[in-house]
Parts: structure tokens; C-alpha cells; sequence
């Protein structure tokens, strides 16, 4: 029986409480959002006591299902205002998972702001809350090396850590969560989630899982069977088998910047003339000069191995390997074309904290102001060294790029439900723009990846130039990454699940193997649209309305340079997207 | 016929067009939103392009009606979002009366962010535009003594200016509006027309109107005996009699602060312990003492005389006499109690262009955040000259209350649709908090002054700690406010119009005289919720819904000494305020 791991940071005590039966087949993002819509009212001030941070290991999480350990953490945003699920790698799924807990929920707040605490949970599922005040100010990477010294003996142990822009409450910050190296690299970095966990003066979460196993199945031999199956069609695709393990997401930065959709110096053309200063193929090669490591995945168990370091010249440890959207936003929305300036910011943002996407569009947007020029590295560097000591440019930098562009008078601010759009303008590939649009989420292109049919050729192939069949794409595409997100499989698996037959068919197998029920096409598909639903109706209930389901104005308006388009779906087709919601919530039997 | 002049920016073109017939009973807010409705599409960017700044003066505006003299100006709000129509004293509607202009539509955007714009209205209502880029960055005092080089020998003249917080763009900023002597001290503050005046590139309207009397009625024996009639009602009522000229608005700082209702040190108290020290009573004596002006009207025609100047220890002239709204939130929302320092902080604000209210308040949630002492009148007044300076602190300060506690981390930030509220608690005075919640405006006081029954027993009494009736009670003055403000009344009218029938009567009469079609009751209340009828649909396109017609969620939980109350007004109370918007909209032919 999996748990509940209740912590109350205003008495701070911590209850064990069985998972509710109606939730036995919730993991991930489906719990956490069924808990954020049960227990967390619509109206609750993101950064007050009645918001709550759940955090949840997907269904699959502790199992050795192939790239099974992402982990969900839910709360209300207090960057858009709505549900958030941000969705991280690293190990804490598998941990949390082979302890049995389904989900950490974290409310209250304590009536100390300077207190810092930290969180333990043992490999038996016993947690304690400890003060640890001298942790307070400190950036992820120091953070993680004074827990060290407290855990390093215990074996086996995964983190989740707030930096100082989470402990300053700013609206970009996020959470850490370790690699399988313990680096603090992976996160949960979206709609200010760091921001909610410094609200309870929750620095860090230790998880001891040493000595544990994967967990147990209803159906262990079916269960081998179709991992084997599953791993074997995620080797066998040339995205997840070839391109992501060579050269990380970032394989993606001349693929898209070739099909004009890459989006430069603050979404004002669609191609990066510096490109190559800071794409995939690069940052390999520099990588191996340097003695790196190009290869490893982000949790134990992952078959693609899209991960990597990047490293110092004299190969030490930098940062991890910027992701393709990282790269993109530090990089070309910045107009910036060097791998070791990309590098120095993806540092910088890993240790205060803060969401690499937010930020680099933050920049752009205060580049376009005109307060720092398009390309000057060291001075963006300094922009967000500034978020660490404090000042007030570094608080408003911290809040996000609608945040900035308000303060500096910029109008063209590239945010939908003032969440800042990442690495793939919505004009040449439309797509990505009805996600963008209509994601409860805020403009993110993890909701329902549509670059696969509409560039990739993945899943079949749908113009991206044109308006047709992008609804209809993105809401299938949502309501698998639903589905994923609640698993907690990895959304590159994706790839192979929409070309590959017997990949669809591998997770259904698993799941059916592990809890001993059927999970059919049906199944899978039922529990992505709960979760979606969970999610609509709490941003109705918080007021969102089909105004808040649109792009920024002047991306209808102003054509983007090379292919000189505007974003052409209309309002009754976005309007559509989510036409399945009042049904589900129906047989749910919620409002 | 009176007529609208249209003046696009884009082009620099002027067009003169007569007011269409279907709006030819309708001045100020009807007009403004009527036009703001029908011209501005609701998903615009506040400072783009497809916004626009109407200025249109009262049905009344440019006759003798008494108090007859109030501006509307319009837009789409970059500070809430919604609809605004921002009410201002000050000479320019009874200019634009005479002269026959119903509206003035300032449309587009032109290409040269640098370039700063005057426009010259004449008598005969000939409109031009100059570029005067010096102006560019003056404070409205200094621009007001600019334009006098220019048009001081021209005779009669009013003025509109935009001070350096609307020209940077900032969500707090106001239009200045000259008084009968010129001093630019009358403001369409709230809402942030300032930043929409400022995207526009226009730094001022300059509007002679000499040699020009007041405006021709249908039956001028008949207007001129309602003029009476409603002039003597005026004077007789004891609030817009006695107590309004005596002491000016600020007559309200002891009454309210006696109710409880008076919010101190951001909103944590009902009561400030200095209140003597910003009182009306206080600033009459010292004003008196100095030799300062103690009772004026705002506008010609004006016979409540509520206005007043506050002067220098040398007699000479400082500020206006501050209004009670803005010495209370210069004052006791920041524990303020002296009056030489409100008036320095309201003649920065006066002279930056940026709204009081919202000003004090955001100081208010500064010095909650620790980063300024509670009572630190110097330090407040150097955050404020950091707004001019351009400095990061003044980009957050100027852009409000909520972005500031966004920025700073603070959680009790006391704004409704991201407006902050003026100088009523709503808990001890629940009337005011449904105005608060419910208002098309965001947190506004004026939109249903809920105080005459509240707390003045004007117009009868509702409990003011009590929800019962509240709703009730703040639907009717909203409907009611809205015809005052198209018509151009002072909403101080209110208080007569309330216990005294002739006068209310009188209104109608004047209306019926000046227009030769009969209004009554019906008619006038028509007027009312066509207006509000408007603005309710133009926020529910641009995306709001009744989860924004709330207060904040810790004025439900956390009780207001000395009364220890909460807000209690039911959610479905609220939401029952605009229950007539529907079928208005049905017979309005809208929707």
C-alpha cells in the first residue's frame, strides 16, 4: 500500500495516511494534481499557508520500467496563477517509489521566515523535519555539498534543494532534484515551484533509499517481458536510439533553426545566424576535447542516455550539458552564440535556482529594452548574479520576462498566462503554438510535444506553416503526455510510442503487469484526460477563461522572418482543444 | 452636433466625425466605454497600437450644471487588464464641452519611440499636432510652464500632460488635468492611462476654449431652474454643504479611522494611532496658518468647494490640498503622520504623473517587505524620486502595489484585478469591499461609494460589519455612479441625491432641459447600467470571470483590529451584484 507523506510545516508535524483507493492507480502528475484540486483552494495565495507542494513519483517510479523515474511536483503557480505540474528528472522518483510514498504533500507554513528546514525520510518511510538555518542563502551546488556531509555515510541518497531565488520567493525560481551523481541538476524548474517551497522554508528534501530494490509487481515475468520489449523499441528508434543519446536535446538546435522556428533576440526572427556556436553537435565535440562525459541518463533505468556534462577546460564539472531549451534560451533568444558563455548562465541558473527557460527569455525581453545589448554574455551573467545579492534588478529579473518587460516598458513579451514560451516559435510551427495556447500549464512545449509531426516527421506529418490539423494534433499529443507525465515515463519516449506499434502497446503491458489490471489503449488514454481535466477545472475555478487560452497579441500580427508568418489557428479551433473536458469531469463525478 | 475628433498617432492624421446618433445621449464613462468597447479589441496589448485613449467630457460638461464639470478618460488598462474609465476634475471637460467635442479617440502608435507630441485643440475646435521633443522627461509642473511659453497669451486654456512615469510606461501612472489656475493638479489617476498616453507618444493636450460660453439647451429657462434647484440641494445637504468645504475630503481621516476603517501600515490596522497629524482639520489649520487657499473648486461651476491648495511655510503653493485618499495612503497606510511629508510625497507623485493610491499603497507593501521602515517619510520619498531617476527599484515601485509584493516577496498585497485599494478597509466596511470585489475598475472607492450608508447614514444606514444588505446596497451606487459619470456630475452629488428627492429630481430635469427628451428615473438608471453593462463585457472578453470579482484571500482569514473582523460577504452575494448585465446586453443589442 502506497502512502501519503503529510508534512505540516506550521506545527511541523508529519503524518503517514494511506493513499485513497479512488487514487491506487494515480501516480505523478495525476496525483499530484488530483491533491492540488482536492486540497488547494482556487483562490489560494500561491505563496501563502493554503497552498501545498505535493510532490509524486509516477506509477512506475521505483519499478525498472525504461525511463520510469521522472517525478511530478504540483502546486498552485505563482507565476501563472493556475495548477502546475513541473516535471523533473533525477533520482528522487525511484527512491520515493521504493519507499513506497506516493506522494510528499507539503502545507502550512512555518511562523519563522528566517528558519530553513530540512526534510529526511529514511529507506522504512520514518521522516523527520530538522532546522538547519545555516543552510540559508546558500546556492543549490553548496547546498548539496553541507548535506553531504550529514548523509554521505547513509549509503544510497537522492536531494531535492531550494536555491536563493526560491528562498527570495521569485516566480522563475524552481527545485533542484539530484542526478545519480547527487549533482543538483534536474528540475522542476517551471511556474515558480521554488517559490512555494521557499514560502514553507523547505530548503532541502534528503532521501535515503539505500538497500531497496525495485518494487514489487502483481505480475513479475509479464512485467520483465515488457520492459524488454519497451527498451528494445526506444533503442530502436532513431530519435530516442540514435539522436538524443549522441548529442542530448540539443540535437534540436539545427533542426529547428533549419526549419526557421528557432526563436532569436526575443522571438524576432526565426533563424540564429550563430547556430553553431552553441548547438548539439558542438557541444559534443567540445565536450570530448574536454574529456566530458556526452552520455548518461538522468535517472537510473533510462535507456535513451540523453544527458551529459559540460565541463571546464580542464574537464571538471561545470553544469550538466544544457538541454536543447536551455541552450536556446541563454543562447540564440539572447543572441548569444558561445557554449562556455551558455554554459557559465546554465551554471549560474542551476545554482540560484531558477528556470533556465524563464530566464533566458527574461534577458531577451530586458535586452529589448534596451538596458543590455543583444549578445553581451558577461553582462547577462552579471543580470543574474545580481538575482543572488539581491537588488532590485535581480528581483525583477527573478519574477520573469512579463515581469520585466512591464517594468521596462517592452510590449513584445513572449508569455502565454505569463509563463514564458521556450525554444520553438508558434508562427512557423503552429503546432507547438495551439500548446502553447492552450496548455493549463502556461506556454510549455513538454504539454504536448507537437514538434514531433510537425518537423520530426514522427507520428505521421502535419505542415507546421499552416493551421490545419494542429488542434487536433496538440490534443492528442496533451492528453498522452497526460498519460506519461503520470507514470512517470519520460516524454521522449514519445518518439517511439507514436512510430512503433509494439512501444504503445509495451506500456500498457507494464502497467497491466505491475498492478494487475487491465491497462489497455483505453485505460492509458482515460487517465491522460483526468489528469487534463483535474487540471482545466482548477484554472476555471481560479478564474482562467478561454482569454487566457490565447497566444500575445502581436505574434497574430507581426510576420517572423525567414518564413514571414503569423499565427493563423483561429480562436474556435484553440476553443476545441479541450472539448472533452466537461464529459470527463462528468464520469469523475467533479466540478 | 457634437463630435469626435480622431487623432491617430500612426499617421499623425486628424479626423473630425460627428458623434453617432445611437450615442447621442451619451457623455464621459458611456461614451468612453462605449468607444473603448466597440474600437478596442479586448485581447490588445495595453501599449500597443490597437489600444486607445478616450478623453470625452460629461453629457454636462460645458454647461452651468452645477459640479457638472468631470472627465472621463478611457482605455484598456495595463495596470488590471480590463476596462477603465479613469474620472478626473480639472478644466478640460467644460473646455471640450463648449467647444463641442464629445470625444477625443487618440488611436495607433507612432514609429519614433522618441518623439513627443502636443495636441492643440482651438476654439472652433480645429485640432493640430506638434512634435515638441524637449518636453520630453519634464514633470508636469514643468511641462504645464512650458506650454504656458507657448499659449499663455492665447486666453483661456486647459491642459492634459503626461509626467516621466507615463512616459516610461509604468502601470501606475496617471493624467494630470489642469485646474481653473492651470496647476496640473487634477488627475485621471488610476489604472495606468498614464503608460497608455505614454505609448502613444503624446505628451500633451493643450484645449483653448476662450471667448466661448456655456452650451446651448433645448429649453434653457427650464435648465437654468434645474440648476437652482439642484445648487441649492447641494448646499444644504450637511456633507456637501459644511463638511466637504470646511475641511476638503480629507474631513473623512478622523471618520473613518473612528469607524475602524481606517487602513493602517498596509491594511493591518483599522486604526492609526497619528491620524491627527493628516487630518482634514490638521491640514485646514496649517494651511490657514500659511496663508494657503482653503476652499476652490476644481472646476468652474463647482459648488461644493471641496478643493483646496496646500502651501509652503513661506505661504507659497506646494500641492493641492491632498485629497483623503491620498493622505491616508501617504500616511497612515505607510505609518505616516505628518503633513508637510504627505504633501512632499503628493507633489512628487503630482509631478511624476503616478496615481496616489496605488502609490502609497505600493510603498505601503515596500515597507512590509523590511526594505523600508513603517513611518519613514524621507525614505519614502526617495523610493518615489528613484521612479524619475529610472532606477530599478523605480521601475518595480512604479509599477504598482502587486508587483511590487510580487517582487519583494510580500503576500498581503491589498489589490482587486491587480488595482490597489484606497482608504476603506473592506472588513469593517463590508459595503466597500463588494465595490472592491465586484467593480469593472479593480479596487476602486468611487465606483460604489458604499460609505454614505455605511458609515455617514447618508442615503439610510447598513450595518457596515455586518454582509447583510452590502451587495444590495453596492449595486445601486455603481448603477447610479455610472450615469454620474456620464452625465459629468461629481460623485459628491450623491450625498444630496441620496436623502434629498428634489435633488435628485433636479438631475433629471437638468438632463430633459438640455436635451429636450425626457429623463426620469428610468432614463437615468438606464444610463447606469448601460454603462456598467459595457465595461462588464469588454473584462469578460479580455478574460475575466467571478473568480477576479474577489478580495484577496488573507481578508477572509486574518481579522482587522480594533474590530477583529473579516469579509464576509458570501461569494454568491457577490456575484449576484451585476445580475441585471445580461439582459441590459440583451437590450443594448451587445453582447
Amino acid at each position: 500500500m502506497r502512502t501519503i507523506l503529510r508534512v505540516n510545516m506550521s506545527d511541523l508535524s508529519i503524518k503517514k495516511e494511506p493513499l485513497p483507493e479512488k487514487w491506487a492507480n494515480y501516480g505523478g502528475r495525476a496525483l499530484t494534481d488530483a491533491l492540488v484540486f482536492t486540497e488547494v483552494p482556487a483562490d489560494a495565495d500561491p505563496l501563502g499557508p493554503d497552498n501545498k507542494l505535493v510532490i509524486a513519483p509516477g506509477l512506475l517510479g521505483g519499478t525498472t520500467a525504461p525511463n520510469g523515474g521522472r517525478l511530478s511536483v504540483g502546486a498552485k503557480s505563482p507565476l501563472t496563477g493556475g495548477i502546475k505540474e513541473s516535471n523533473s528528472g533525477g533520482q528522487v522518483a525511484h527512491a520515493l517509489g521504493k519507499i513506497g510514498i506516493a506522494a510528499i504533500v507539503v502545507e502550512g507554513k512555518p511562523a519563522d521566515p528566517a528558519a530553513r528546514y530540512v526534510l529526511e525520510i529514511d529507506p522504512a518511510g520514518e521522516a523527520k523535519l530538522s532546522r538547519h538555518d545555516e543552510l540559508a542563502g546558500l546556492g543549490n551546488y553548496a547546498t548539496v555539498d553541507a548535506l553531504k556531509k550529514d548523509w554521505a555515510d547513509s549509503g544510497r541518497y537522492s536531494t531535492m534543494t531550494n536555491g536563493p531565488a526560491g528562498e527570495m520567493l521569485l516566480s522563475g525560481a524552481g527545485i533542484a532534484v539530484s542526478d545519480p551523481h547527487g549533482y543538483p541538476n534536474r528540475f522542476a524548474g517551471r511556474g515558480g515551484l521554488g517559490a512555494v517551497m521557499g514560502s514553507k522554508n523547505l530548503k532541502a528534501v534528503v532521501i535515503d533509499d539505500a538497500g531497496l530494490s525495485s518494487i514489487e509487481h502483481a505480475d513479475k515475468d509479464a512485467f520483465n517481458a515488457a520492459v524488454k520489449k519497451f527498451a528494445a523499441a526506444l533503442r530502436e528508434h532513431p530519435v530516442s536510439g540514435t539522436g538524443l543519446p549522441t548529442y542530448g536535446t540539443n540535437v534540436l538546435a539545427n533542426i529547428i533553426n533549419e526549419a526557421g522556428g528557432y526563436p532569436t533576440r526575443n522571438f524576432s526572427s526565426g533563424q540564429f545566424e550563430g547556430v553553431d556556436g552553441i548547438s548539439g553537435e558542438t557541444m559534443r565535440e567540445i565536450t570530448l576535447e574536454r574529456g566530458g562525459n556526452v552520455k548518461h541518463g538522468c535517472h537510473t533505468g533510462c535507456v535513451i542516455q540523453c544527458s551529459r556534462y559540460y565541463v571546464h577546460e580542464d574537464g571538471s564539472y561545470w553544469t550538466k550539458g544544457p538541454e536543447y531549451e536551455s541552450a536556446w534560451s541563454l543562447g540564440a533568444d539572447c543572441g548569444i552564440s558561445d557554449m562556455d558563455v551558455v554554459a557559465a548562465l546554465d551554471r549560474e541558473c542551476g545554482d540560484l535556482g531558477i528556470d533556465t527557460i524563464e530566464m533566458g527569455a527574461t534577458l531577451a525581453v530586458y535586452m529589448e529594452s534596451g538596458k543590455l545589448a543583444f549578445g553581451d554574455g558577461e553582462g547577462a551573467l552579471h543580470v543574474l548574479e545580481e538575482i543572488r545579492e539581491g537588488t532590485d534588478l535581480g528581483k525583477i529579473i527573478g519574477s520573469g520576462a512579463e515581469a520585466t518587460g512591464k517594468a521596462f516598458g517592452v510590449t513584445r513579451i513572449p508569455v502565454v498566462k505569463h509563463q514564458a514560451m521556450p525554444a520553438y516559435d508558434p508562427r512557423p510551427i503552429q503546432g507547438i503554438g495551439v500548446t502553447y495556447a492552450t496548455s493549463t500549464q502556461g506556454a510549455d512545449h513538454t504539454a504536448g510535444y507537437s514538434i514531433t509531426a510537425n518537423v520530426l516527421a514522427v507520428g505521421g506529418t502535419v505542415d507546421p506553416l499552416k493551421s490545419e490539423g494542429q488542434a487536433a494534433l496538440s490534443q492528442g499529443l496533451q492528453i498522452a503526455t497526460g498519460m506519461l507525465d503520470s507514470l512517470g515515463l519520460c516524454i521522449f519516449v514519445a518518439f517511439p510510442v507514436l512510430d512503433i506499434p509494439a512501444a504503445f502497446d509495451a506500456i500498457g503491458e507494464m502497467v497491466t503487469a505491475h498492478t494487475g489490471q487491465t491497462w489497455g489503449a483505453d485505460e492509458l488514454m482515460k487517465l491522460g484526460r483526468e489528469t487534463l481535466t483535474y487540471e482545466r477545472l482548477f484554472n476555471a475555478h481560479a478564474g482562467f477563461t478561454a482569454a487566457d487560452d490565447r497566444l500575445p497579441a502581436y505574434m497574430y500580427t507581426e510576420k517572423l522572418p525567414p518564413h514571414n508568418v503569423v499565427f493563423t489557428v483561429t480562436d474556435e479551433e484553440l476553443d476545441a482543444v479541450f472539448d472533452f473536458v466537461a464529459e470527463t469531469a462528468a464520469e469523475m463525478g467533479i466540478s
